[in-house]
């Protein structure tokens, strides 16, 4: 998508053929920081701090991790070593232990010498495919916008945290859709959730937003309900972390909330959900889903920019309170309208889900 | 209640027994402010930039305010300006107008020369009524708690924004039941709401919570409704700003999302609402309560403490992108379990209502 005018995407090859280059995400949206990166320690660091973040980015940034160290050394040694420090960044994301299986796959038959080139045209494939996923996820969700548009002359979309192009390497997931509609003339309007406690709405989101030149809304996260009750959000578009079999979704923590208010309103309320982020072996999403509980810090303190400009964090709560700070939460398929992938939109059940991907369908004994 | 061991009260009147001595509550939780008012501009202001909130405190406030302007001048010019002056700071709360109407009629039909003295006594009658309408609150709400820490051993409640004692004169209206448990040797845990935009949760129900000693821990209001999804809420109770006859409930944004949350997952939703917050003029909450619009900056920036303990204003979203603040939604009379009252507990509905106050019911012709 557009950042002051010109495209560009998450991660990218440098001129050299080999340096990543990424937009460090942390000083967003205060300060947009590109940075080059050399080594697969450097890939490593950038992922654990969260420079780069979102399922589907931190596996394309875990491939080129790979390549970045195979350039250096591409021993089954440092493959070993590599692939280990990899995955120890964020080990609760599946994506970036599937993406870095893919790039061994690829690499491990092949002679040393053999293996970068190899490395960094894998990681440039899944990196493409995510692009590929995101778009057609924006093709089948654009037409629910301009629905609404061709009947009122505009579209209001509620969104929830980050599930932008910042989250992937190009489109998003729920992001796609509006990006799309917007592209194609459609007057889209997005109420922004800030989405605490990491503010990726407010901070990324709006960003995003802003850069590409869609209209939006930042809003704290308690207004949703209101809006909706008010008649003023024609749709809810969210992204997933991980969603069930049976379209059960763990999103960002909050979700949950605005499905509720979603439903009790009337509300239309959409997961985009590439295909990757499906977890065929689960079922009841409330019951077997863990839920990642995050530092106290996230909560009781906030990254902000001072009036001189500078970025510094502040302390919100009383010394010597507590927090607690679950990241996700659960919302139950039956808040959802529908799953927005990128085959086309399924219903949040298990036969809708298969219905569009019926490979995944078992297979009764003796097929 | 208390403030570092020693009972404290939000509004009280100087030694010289004219000056109106107050908390400043805008650098809470980082600094104990008490500010020292002279005249009504100074009320006003501080209602207005809310160094004094929470409708039955503004109240009080409001008829302190017009004391003041007695003091300083006790013609019916001014009585009317200081009324008007007083009524514009806020527009939603119920009480600051009703407080303001209640001083006037006790001066209006004395000589200039006696409103001064009559307005202070007034001020301080209905301060004095606030704490016992509170504390009967407690008293009545206490034994819900009591009955779930009887069966599990301790109880979980969860609150939004502060109806705590910095929102009354003393005890809070939402957070007398759980004061009054604590003092009675309940063991009360309470999840604080952090309530953005504001961030009241976060600042001052904590503050009030720690300087208490009632244990509790502060969560992203995204939190509340993955919590009771674990059932790791027992109920929860919040204040209210206006309450219609039929038991709608306008509270601060995000209620209605907790509201949502509660009947989802069965976690009784209790709102303590003193008769003052309630609006026998209105029906539909939903249709008639105005909801007050606030300014986008409380979206937009952030106040906290600095790590060198100074407190700083922080911009969170990018420029350029708007806000949207709507600082109240209501809740309908179907979401609530009960309404807490000075009198008892009411059922959220019209009859239950006047089951406890059988006075404002109306009339047939001819009674």
């Amino acid at each position: 998508m557009k950042v002051q005018g010109k495209p560009m995407r998450t991660i990218w090859i440098e001129e050299d053929g080999r340096q990543v280059g990424i937009i460090d995400q942390t000083l967003l949206p205060h300060e947009l920081l590109l940075r080059r990166l050399v080594s697969v320690e450097q890939m490593a660091e950038a992922i654990r701090v969260m420079r780069v973040r979102g399922a589907p980015l931190i596996g394309a940034a875990a491939a080129y991790g790979l390549a970045l160290a195979l350039a250096e050394d591409p021993s089954d040694a440092n493959l070993d070593v590599a692939s280990v420090l990899l995955r120890q960044t964020r080990p609760t994301a599946v994506n970036l232990a599937w993406a870095v299986e893919e790039v061994r796959r690829v690499v491990a038959p092949l002679p040393p010498a053999a293996r970068a080139k190899a490395a960094y045209e894998k990681a440039a494939a899944l990196a493409d495919a995510d692009v590929a996923t995101n778009r057609a996820i924006g093709e089948h969700g654009a037409p629910l916008l301009q629905a609404v548009a061709q009947r009122k002359g505009r579209v209001d979309v509620l969104t929830h945290c980050n599930a932008g192009w910042l989250a992937t390497v190009d489109w998003g997931t729920a992001l796609a859709p509006i990006f799309r509609a917007h592209d194609d003339g459609i007057a889209v309007h997005v109420w922004v959730d800030e989405t605490r406690p990491r503010n990726q709405g407010a901070s990324l989101t709006a960003w995003e937003l802003i850069q590409h030149g869609v209209p939006h809304t930042v809003i704290a996260d308690n207004a949703g309900g209101h809006l909706m009750q008010r008649g003023q959000v024609d749709l809810a578009i969210v992204g997933t972390d991980r969603t069930t079999a049976a379209g059960d979704v763990a999103n960002k923590i909050g979700t949950y909330l605005k499905a509720l208010a979603a439903q009790d309103t009337g509300v239309p309320f959409y997961v985009a959900a590439p295909s990757s982020s499906i977890d065929w072996s689960l079922g009841d999403g409330l019951k077997e889903i863990p839920i990642e509980e995050r530092a106290q810090a996230e909560v009781t303190e906030i990254m902000g920019q001072l009036p001189d400009g500078g970025v510094a964090r502040v302390r919100l709560t009383p010394e010597g309170s507590p927090a607690a700070n679950p990241a996700f939460d659960v919302t139950p398929a039956r808040l959802v309208t529908g799953i927005i992938t990128e085959r086309g939109i399924a219903k949040p059940s298990r036969e809708g889900l298969l219905a569009l991907f019926p490979e995944r369908r078992p297979r009764l004994a003796g097929e």
